[in-house]
């Protein structure tokens, strides 16, 4: 059946450290699996080592942190370098309650702790920060897989948030290359032939998600390959395109 | 790879009718396909069918519009009668703006127009509801397949869903039978050996999303089968588990 996805989760892959090629080390956990890449495959690759190879790493010892950090911190067992951190990370604190931070980054995500992520580099303790341009991270990878094996992929840069109404959390992405990240639907038909007027699917997260689904977060499979998705032809980004403006979104 | 995810849409399904036998309907499907079902396989169905099966539509001949859906469908180039079905089914508006209606239904979902959606049965103009108790249209599901096959599946009901701070729709669970939608990892080591303190899956959701992703919206496929997913042992449900209050809801 043509229409089948399936969804592959690469192991093997080795601690990423900063300055690591990214794309020449999951090459590297493709080919062990014996995996060959083709054309319209999509490389859904987890932040966390996104944000090792590029550096986006601060020792929490170097971290001096502001009163209103060390009262929140001890209120609620926290370290207060950690919550200094996801204050830095901030532009606006969305909620702050029962000792979760939820906030607005600069690249205009909503989540927890604006996504600063404890970690241990090299027996250090340190915080892992976001990309700072995820959809820049997802080209870099997918022009080095395209230097290094002559095919073009799909790159999701991706990360677990929450969202209200709902418990648990899913993974959305945070960048994407070498496709849109929505599927713009308006007007066409759909299956009982009406046009759809205001259709618009979110690819690139639902690719996030079923990455998740494959991996888990009990095993250190940071990569996941998905071959079979229909992806939406052309070039976007997931900050100029997924990111809803405050002032026109009707859910908040 | 045992880890490896398969999804596959099932084409051939007809056109469903109030008391179609919707689990005899799948299996027809599945078996024109070749498809032998599994332990642990997992059959996500969109709610429009679930809905169309039990019956769950509103003749729009039948309605009698009050004033304010008169004048918001007026203002908004919208029908009346089916403005007045969106606001039958909402228990809280959450926003109303711009010709979209955000409400909560009975249930607790907050979406667009109360999951209400226009179809067409039998040549009549009519609105389709969400399943009444869609955790209860999983488990009826499951069970049928159980009786027919000896076979114990997982069952997801859909539907598209919008959500704040993001552009695009993604597919969620409305009801899930089988195993439970959270996958409640506090307590367990995360890849780095590190103790998980908050980290709740939202598998249902992440289910109906890898859905949604090989299905589409322009295709007559609105039933998938997913097989190699690790599920979550135990029973629950979508309006139970997932559906938070929205007194704990810090997003909000």
């Amino acid at each position: 059946m043509d229409s089948k996805l399936t969804i592959t989760p690469l192991g093997g892959i080795p601690q990423v450290r900063p300055g690591d090629d990214l794309a020449a080390v999951l090459i590297g956990a493709l080919e062990a699996a014996g995996l060959v890449l083709r054309t319209q495959d999509v490389l859904v690759v987890t932040q966390k080592i996104v944000s090792k190879s590029e550096g986006r790493l601060v020792r929490l010892a170097d971290v001096e942190p502001r009163p209103e950090a060390v009262e929140w911190a001890r209120a609620w067992d926290k370290d207060a370098r950690q919550v200094e951190v996801v204050l830095r990370e901030s532009v606006e604190i969305v909620r702050q309650a029962h000792g979760v931070i939820i906030s607005r980054t600069a690249h205009g995500f909503v989540c927890a702790n604006a996504g600063v992520d404890a970690s241990n580099v090299g027996g250090q303790d340190v915080v892992t920060l976001l990309p700072e341009d995820p959809d820049r991270s997802a080209a870099r990878i997918r022009e080095r897989v395209r230097d290094m094996l002559g095919v073009d992929v799909g790159v999701v840069i991706s990360d677990s948030f929450g969202r209200p109404w709902r418990y648990g959390i899913t993974d959305v992405a945070l960048g994407v290359a070498g496709f849109r990240p929505l599927d713009d639907l308006r007007g066409r038909p759909d299956t009982e032939g009406r046009t759809m007027r205001s259709t618009v699917v979110a690819v690139a997260d639902q690719l996030a998600s079923t990455a998740e689904l494959a991996s888990g977060k009990t095993s250190r499979r940071p990569v996941v390959l998905i071959r079979g998705a229909r992806l939406p032809a052309g070039e976007g980004s997931v900050v100029g395109d997924v990111v809803m403006p405050p002032e026109v979104d009707l859910f908040r």
